[in-house]
């Protein structure tokens, strides 16, 4: 075997057991993954993403919004940027081990191989820095909205609006983060670009039968908060025609969110996930009721048409059920086209390797569409069996991860030697 | 004024008080009352009710389920049968003062007018003891079913069944009420006879102008807990056409409820007041949705024709989702009629007042159907304002509420009197 083979067998075998040793943390009972933002679980997985971090060379920073950093000084002489690379830690309520933390161990390691090929003449790092990136709360599932680590970081979302964010029980996330230890404030280093992998979410590697996804463009969406106000009444004596019940106005709109992507065929994804009812006991009729919505789409157009479309069917159901129906928060995430120029150099890295890889869009939202913000980014997917996530069921093999690896530290290493502007 | 007058001027003016004190105890944000079956605050008014029944010479009982007996000895030779006469103190989460408390104050003072009455041999009861009555968990909010103390008390539903009911956090009732110190083990004097007074909950007596109720028919129910089981996924990437979205078919469900019951026009009412869903998160397609759906009728066939017909659009919701969909329990109550002899007794003793009554259904249940099962019992209803109940609007005005009170002691004083068998 030679030595690059070898060296490459003792990464894959150092990925895997980190990717394993984050799996038994916040393990639930039907064996998915609960790492909600700035939870003990959450605490507990950073603990041990720190802990790594520091043994193995690097300096560790915390924000203002907790994210963390490692670092790792190339001693580039010349330059004072930093080249990012990473994902987050958080998960949905019982998610898989895949969803983000493997771009977090990916990262990682390929710390471990960058410093051995700079110190070897290997690499010509022209970054004065590699960091490793955790970013808080990037699954909006116990604080809303997503990506918030990355939006603060990027400029998107202000730290202190992003502390005034609450959880379901009014738990600010500035005192969860303080709860858990990562209130931080330390600066990172000025970023000159970010790398990111992750699981692609979908099937269309599986389908293709291609190891890497390469994305040019992140799908736009619309997310809507909507609250119903209806009245509470007894369930069982008040007239049927002098109940203003928020569940049937709800439950209609939730059909008519499905109803809009169904006339759209495939070019446009909805939901709703997040149903709040109150007082929701079975006697009462629902005085209100609060949901999550949103819509996804590569068109801007379509967005908007599905968006004015509901707002329609807003005032309909609201005439129709007595009941004040009224659009509390809109979160809009514009198309985003990532970098052409680093999708390129992307490319013509892998494509001096035998992996198979395919151009294609993401459909969900990711840290590395914030960063494209401040910095060039680049997003790398593996394939997602079945496409199922966000369950316990996700599923990458070994192979997709240790060739996922692999593609990556190679595009890390092109696009690390790169000059800067 | 007569002594009779100023005698009724004093109770009523105690009547009042009692309400009102009650009024403070669990009181929310909002003015409703929150008094959640074994909570802190329903601990704080069975505390407040058990002071005042031994202030005013009542010996206070606590059964395995948690009832509260406030019972005094009238003497009586030849008997040892109890007149029982009551409601319960539970709520729901944020409900009104009249609902059960209304039943429970006035059976408390009616004990301080029945043993003046009975001192001065203006009645002369046939039974040994007055009991006033508290029953535990009515109204189903914090524990299902509802009705748990009269059921338990009747015969309807075992201790040991009723003990390991639980709450949504998964706390058995056993524990609950043990936590609360009303886990008792003191058994209630026999019941012969049970009246209630309680609130209408409807817009019947209001419409037609009468002050009291007369309720010779208890609607039916059908209550169903249906579980809906999807597949977790991402809202973003999952193909549209490859999810199984609880939340979906819970709609749709929802919808048929209601529309059952519009085809039935006004002899059947519906509802679903209580969902659950999980994870609920607003990235993540609805995995499971449990629902609370509800049907009464005064009519039995249009009961089984309703469920019959929900069974068969479960089905096809099941089929068209790809959800498996299942009743996970099922409550039936009767349709159940008032012992007519004691029907008849109470309208001729409010025939001899100036008070107008009619008879009317009660469309929800209450604690006298159950005990209608081991005694003949009566229940009266006093108007609700625009019938809105299980909310903070809640409201019967003060001159109804002495009304009622006048005319249950009447009735109570033709009844206690009357031989038993």
């Amino acid at each position: 075997m030679d030595s690059h083979l070898y060296e490459q067998k003792i990464l894959n075998h150092q990925l895997l057991n980190l990717l394993q040793e984050f799996g038994h943390i916040g393990r639930t009972a039907t064996n998915g993954i609960s790492r909600l933002t700035a939870s003990p679980e959450d605490k507990q997985a950073r603990d041990h993403l720190c802990q790594w971090l520091k043994d193995h060379g690097l300096t560790v920073l915390v924000d203002a919004i907790g994210n963390i950093f490692g670092v790792l000084d190339l001693d580039t002489k010349n330059s004072n940027t930093a080249f990012f690379c990473g994902s987050h830690l958080d998960s949905q309520p019982n998610g898989g081990n895949y969803d983000g933390c493997l771009g977090v161990v990916c990262a990682s390691i390929a710390a471990l191989d960058l410093k051995e090929k700079v110190a070897r003449n290997e690499i010509s790092p022209t970054f004065r820095y590699y960091v490793v990136a955790c970013w808080t709360g990037e699954e909006g599932a116990r604080f809303q909205p997503s990506l918030i680590g990355s939006s603060v970081f990027s400029g998107n979302l202000s730290v202190d609006d992003a502390w005034l964010l609450q959880d379901s029980h009014g738990i600010s996330l500035k005192d969860a983060l303080k709860t858990i230890g990562y209130l931080g404030n330390d600066r990172a280093p000025r970023p000159g670009f970010y790398l990111e992998l992750h699981i692609e979410q979908g099937t269309r590697l599986e389908d293709s039968g291609h190891s890497i996804g390469l994305v040019e463009t992140c799908w736009g969406a619309e997310k809507l908060r909507i609250l119903i106000k209806g009245e509470a009444a007894h369930t069982g004596p008040t007239p049927m025609d002098r109940r203003r019940n928020a569940l049937l106005a709800a439950s209609q709109i939730v059909l008519e969110v499905e109803t809009i992507s169904t006339h759209a065929k495939n070019s446009l994804h909805s939901s709703v996930g997040r149903m709040k009812l109150s007082p929701n006991s079975p006697n009462t009729v629902v005085e209100n009721a609060e949901l999550w919505a949103e819509f996804r789409s590569a068109s801007q157009a379509e967005l908007d048409s599905a968006k004015s479309h509901l707002k329609d069917h807003l005032a309909r159901v609201g005439e129709q059920t007595g009941c004040e129906i009224s659009i509390t928060n809109h979160e809009k995430r514009n198309v985003i086209r990532f970098d052409q120029a680093a999708v390129s150099q992307a490319a013509m890295a892998i494509d001096k390797t035998d992996i198979p890889y395919q151009r294609l869009d993401t459909i969900s939202g990711h840290d590395a569409i914030r960063l494209q913000a401040v910095c060039p980014s680049a997003l790398l997917f593996v394939p997602s069996r079945g496409g199922i996530t966000h369950s316990p069921k996700e599923y990458t093999s070994n192979e997709d991860v240790c060739t996922g690896f692999r593609a990556m530290t190679t595009v890390l290493a092109r696009l690390i030697s790169q000059t800067r502007g």
